[in-house]
């Protein structure tokens, strides 16, 4: 079995500069973690943004879209910024032959306490147990790409 | 969607005592970590043992299989320790109407690194995405109980 | 032994909040970490700003200052962004009688990597083994207030 | 200023080994804790000893006295086991000429929590703070070697 994961930056891969005052996104965390986790799949990690998902335009999610069609794994776990996370999965509807699965965190990866592990091993499960389609593994919950939204006062991801 | 989890020990569990100078298996890890992910799903936890798995004997593996039995749920993950995750998965096979997956971890869930955040993400994503039977989630990979061994030497699990 | 910290913000308890894509000053981590560090010492923590430290104003800094001298005890440690800690630091020197250390981190005390608890622990030591006056201890070194600068460019505290 | 390190082992370098239900002293911590908080002193690091703090024999503690003595530099930090932190402070005793802080931490400092951060930023601190002789920093506390004791049932350090 073999996973391609596309990175795009978000909160999980946020780093935080002193110098600024602020946060800035920084190396994909995925690969870390996989590293942690003993995983005993092949995988490639390809980099792709590193981008605040609110920053995300359509010509990137286009450009997301070809790298996924373009790619001859039919596994893909796709790394995101939550606030636009479920338009990103909308717009990668329609890819025939693959199961793709969205992730990310609503805190960095670098934070002792964390989402991110949690929600990359659903997403890593989902993407190896479910048939084609386009998901997304947040909160605990695998959600549909057409069933699915941020409720941003929550800060949750929901069935609609 | 409702999950119960029942807690046997383990890994996972681990706590440090400096006053012993060794470790020693320590209140479930599963409550913080469903805590921390934010999972929106209901479930309950069973804490039915605390123990390194090489102490589990055939009279433990009978009553976690009563304990999977008598359960209401039909979606179940067991936490346990990873030297006799197999056979107590094997143990469990035949209690029909129900997707049960193992996982736990092979560093504590308190270190700073750990696979105990993906393995029972891996395990959240399996319970609620597969048809009933008994399911391994550890290194990344989703495993049949029937299909699965730790491989000791190399410490980690891979199919037969 | 006591000590008394007074906490003000800054990085150090810096959380990120996902809703807002940023970081915010939360709650002093200076409890959690001593409560972590088993310290046998007797200590208050007063809270008195929630700041990154470019927004503390000069009002603010004799505010801090009141605070120092009207405490009775004689060894206090202030908790303080690092962009002027060195500016707060200068406006407490003067206040007869007491060992005052100022430290803060570069990293928030929240991410798995961070100076936090290290910064604190020389504070600790500094504040219980050095003679009245108002010091700083960061990047590894107890500084004395008249002879300090952040080097912004390199993210580092110095001597002059 | 220049410090120099000597590793002896204990619980501040526990790692935990799986494959073995067990811990065991892996690579000394403190060179990842230096580097993650930018200290800007010069420093050596010499590796002597990976035990566990009950197994160190006397001709260990000679050797860790000759160590000491030898040693160019006058400010010295020894990491150690909590078990017999004290027997070996007092055999450092009257190396003349420098100051020498033993220290150590009760959680590993692989551990999310862990006193490992806290207490060498407390050797660094008193090792440039304080006069030539032999002391111990734990529990938040500066203690001098002919004035401490382990008290185990409360697993803390406590004058005399």
């Amino acid at each position: 079995m073999k996973i391609v994961f596309i990175t795009t930056g978000g909160t999980i891969d946020k780093i935080y500069f002193d110098a600024k005052s602020g946060y800035e996104v920084g190396d994909p965390q995925v690969i870390d973690i996989l590293s942690e986790a003993n995983v005993i799949f092949e995988y490639d990690v390809h980099n792709l943004f590193r981008k605040d998902s609110l920053d995300l335009t359509d010509d990137d999610r286009l450009a997301i879209r070809e790298e996924v069609k373009n790619e001859d794994c039919d596994r893909i776990i796709v790394t995101h910024g939550t606030d636009t996370m479920v338009e990103t999965a909308r717009a990668l509807l329609g890819c025939a032959g693959k199961t793709i699965v969205l992730t990310g965190s609503l805190a960095p990866a670098r934070f002792k306490i964390s989402d991110a592990g949690l929600n990359l091993g659903m997403a890593i499960a989902a993407v190896q147990t479910l048939p084609n389609g386009v998901y997304i593994t947040m909160n605990g919950t695998v959600f549909e790409a057409s069933n699915v939204r941020k409720n941003r006062e929550a800060n949750r991801f929901e069935r609609l």
